[in-house]
């Protein structure tokens, strides 16, 4: 039958699971099915944010405490006790209890059960040192379905413009897209370590403005996605300051939060920075989305996520109820998994050494693996690329030559998609093409997870290091 | 600030989770701040399909191999072997062999593990007798995402309509109203037992044709929810047809097929049906859903389910996949659970004698919940109600005396909403009006679900009886 797609659909790209991807899982078979039919024996995945896939392991206490509230029968017999920790048992029995009907197989509200958001605004108000109210927050499966509800509340008309970072993670762009709204970027300067800077954000909001878009939101990922910088605080001051002047929804993407590596910076969430700057609820509206999958715990198959809604009106506030219920409620494993990140094993629990170890070997490690990945890029002819301060990416600039462009369009290829389809043709590595994020015209980038387990990234810079200069010579102007 | 809303979100109302619902939790907070404040001590949620928050307890099995995969440490320990079936530890062990990395925690492909996918094949091959593709196969949060992610498809601009029943579940009108689409309507016959009438849909679609509708798809949801019908495989058979004459695709709703009460009614799904009448790929799109939510198992809060796209041409299939990769991947433990419900234990399995005493208890409680309720309704004064046959709802009609009629209009109230909120006020009693399904016009109904534990049944019918018999005196004409 003959099938018409409306464009919103059609125009939607999602390069992080695009055709390098595809490609890659191709390959990926072909090893599978014959052995030895590529120059590489597997594929090195540094597509995806995605830790437990390249083996990170589940921490352990959460799992613990997902068993047992997956299956309560455990906590009734005697011999569970040797095998679970005293306050995962304690914790899953606090959480059953917060569950009504102890029911973790029943839809649950639609925000999510309270109990847990007591426990998650309990852990915002340790964060933050501000108050945080568990009816402003909802829960849902992964921070995305949360972007799209806000993108469906915010979005009325293809004349409504949503301001967006280049680069930016492109469930932004897909998300605009398909709820009919227009993207209206910034670009972020790669010259002061992807830089937020006001007079680039006016300059495109007024922009914007002359051409008759109502702007709504400014969407702010901080720790940055794919560009890994984490913004100072007195940047932040100026950002709220701008969205408030301007009316805007500050849409603040602090799914990194725990994931920052240098001394020098600290996340701050965006509602601490406008409570410090004494703007409280009827002064500005800001929405924060969280994630189970990120952080160091990794949890992205769990599909676990909130977010903290607040300075809107009641009349809003119901109708973003009204949308959440409409999926009935987000999945109660996830969400159990959300009040625990948000309330992890504390000095003096039965598991608190042993998870605070596991959490501290993760995270030293990814920060190890960033500045070893940021090195090698450094040392490639024609790549820069700034530090990882946070998230789990590097997105590292690349002086394609003139003669390698050239060959790109030749097959219809944009030049960075060029490069990443023949390193991933030579040596299984999977990056995803800058332009899947949207760069300044005429620059190309790459980007690359840090999460390889640390014994694979001496392979992945050995491998990318003599591709790189094979395709250097090759391409020479 | 001020902010306006666009019109789809507001327009869209979910009525089982709507203000009657939202007055029963308010009068349940204040039964736990002053027990005795009113007329009842509990609340009866008689709302939603939603077994297991009424006490119905998960499937041992089921939850044995979930906690397994949570926490796969346990499959290592000897001790481990006292508290799960073997089959529980094969299956999981299966199951983790099953997904790249046995990672549970990481995104899987945004299909769904491809390993499920072909256990969920291989279930719905040995239900249909005809064989099912893993590529046609797409794991969900649930049965709703799908129908969302499906109208997003479907519907390209306001004049684009989709048949549903009436009543209807209130998905299917909130979906269509927020991706901008037209719900045609087609009335189900009360007077043959909620029957779906082939005369019906053609006059409707003839009606739509000629007001420039474009009619995309027709939704049929078998078991029927709220009617609680059982389609005869011959008016199956028209369906199909009448699908296939008009090029519709048929979305059909099928989520309640294990739950079926009558010896005489069996469920077919669409796809088996097409195939038995002769057609293939090419000749008809069927849309098949299915959930975890629903069946015996009832597991609403792990959020899991699939649907079955056949029919579709690649380009088609390449847009669902696009649609499903922007959100991810749906949550793991949902996707296992699909897979499990989908190939339960079978004879010989060390589980199979308890799994099939705790499916089997469930599934004559529900016929004999159902059957007690419909006769109760009957003898209620001006009530008339079909049988239950299958799914989880009886959707009683009841001839509300003119008096009631206009005092609802003199406070501003649906009648049925009305006689609803004066019975949750009276009684505790939760029932979803028929307006929020849908009724002919003029006629008034509730929906009623089967599923409040059994020991409860007889205070329900003597509370709502003797409230029934006030309210007709006190409304007397």
């Amino acid at each position: 039958m003959t099938f018409c797609l409306f464009f919103q659909v059609l125009n939607c790209e999602y390069a992080v699971r695009g055709e390098i991807v595809t490609l890659a899982q191709k390959l990926q078979q072909d090893l599978q099915a014959n052995p030895g039919s590529h120059p590489f024996d597997e594929i090195l995945y540094c597509n995806i944010g995605n830790p437990q896939s390249l083996g990170q392991y589940p921490i352990t206490f959460f799992r613990e405490v997902l068993a047992l509230c997956d299956h309560p029968t455990l906590l009734d017999k005697s011999d569970s006790h040797g095998l679970f920790s005293s306050d995962s048992i304690e914790r899953a029995w606090r959480i059953l209890d917060q569950i009504p009907g102890r029911a973790t197989g029943a839809y649950s509200h639609s925000q999510g059960i309270k109990g847990l958001r007591d426990t998650i605004a309990s852990g915002i108000e340790a964060r933050d040192g501000f108050p945080a109210d568990p009816n402003d927050i909802f829960l849902t499966d992964g921070a995305s379905p949360g972007v799209h509800m806000m993108m469906q509340l915010l979005i009325r008309s293809e004349n409504d413009g949503i301001l967006c970072p280049i680069p930016q993670y492109p469930l932004y762009s897909a998300s605009i897209t398909l709820h009919g709204g227009k993207l209206v970027p910034y670009y972020l300067n790669e010259e002061t370590g992807w830089g937020l800077e006001i007079p680039e954000l006016k300059k495109q909001l007024e922009d914007a403005k002359s051409k008759g878009i109502n702007l709504r939101a400014l969407v702010v990922i901080n720790p940055g996605n794919p560009t890994g910088q984490v913004l100072p605080k007195e940047n932040q001051q100026e950002i709220v300051k701008f969205c408030k002047e301007e009316g805007l929804v500050l849409l603040a993407d602090e799914v990194y939060q725990e994931n920052i590596y240098v001394p020098e910076k600290k996340f701050h969430s965006f509602k601490k920075v406008s409570r410090s700057m004494g703007y409280g609820e009827n002064d500005i509206s800001v929405v924060s989305f969280q994630s189970v999958s990120k952080g160091y715990y990794g949890e992205c198959g769990k599909r676990g996520g909130y977010f903290e809604v607040t300075g809107f009106s009641s009349e809003v506030r119901e109708q973003i109820y009204k949308m959440a219920s409409v999926n009935l409620c987000s999945n109660v494993s996830g969400q159990i998994l959300a009040s625990l990140v948000m309330s992890p094993p504390e000095v003096g629990d039965d598991s608190y050494e042993s998870y605070f170890a596991e959490k501290d070997e993760i995270l030293t490690s990814m920060a190890r693996r960033a500045k070893t990945l940021e090195e090698a890029f450094n040392k490639l002819e024609g790549v820069t690329c700034n530090k990882a301060e946070g998230a789990m990416y590097l997105f590292p600039r690349i002086q394609l030559p003139n003669k390698a462009i050239e060959s790109a369009k030749a097959e219809n290829s944009v030049p960075d998609a060029f490069y990443c389809k023949q390193l991933l043709q030579a040596t299984g590595i999977v990056f995803v093409p800058g332009s899947g994020f949207g760069q300044v015209p005429g620059t190309w980038h790459f980007r690359c997870t840090i999460l390889p387990q640390e014994e694979k990234i001496p392979a992945i810079i050995t491998r990318l290091t003599k591709f790189h200069e094979n395709f250097m010579d090759q391409f020479h102007d």
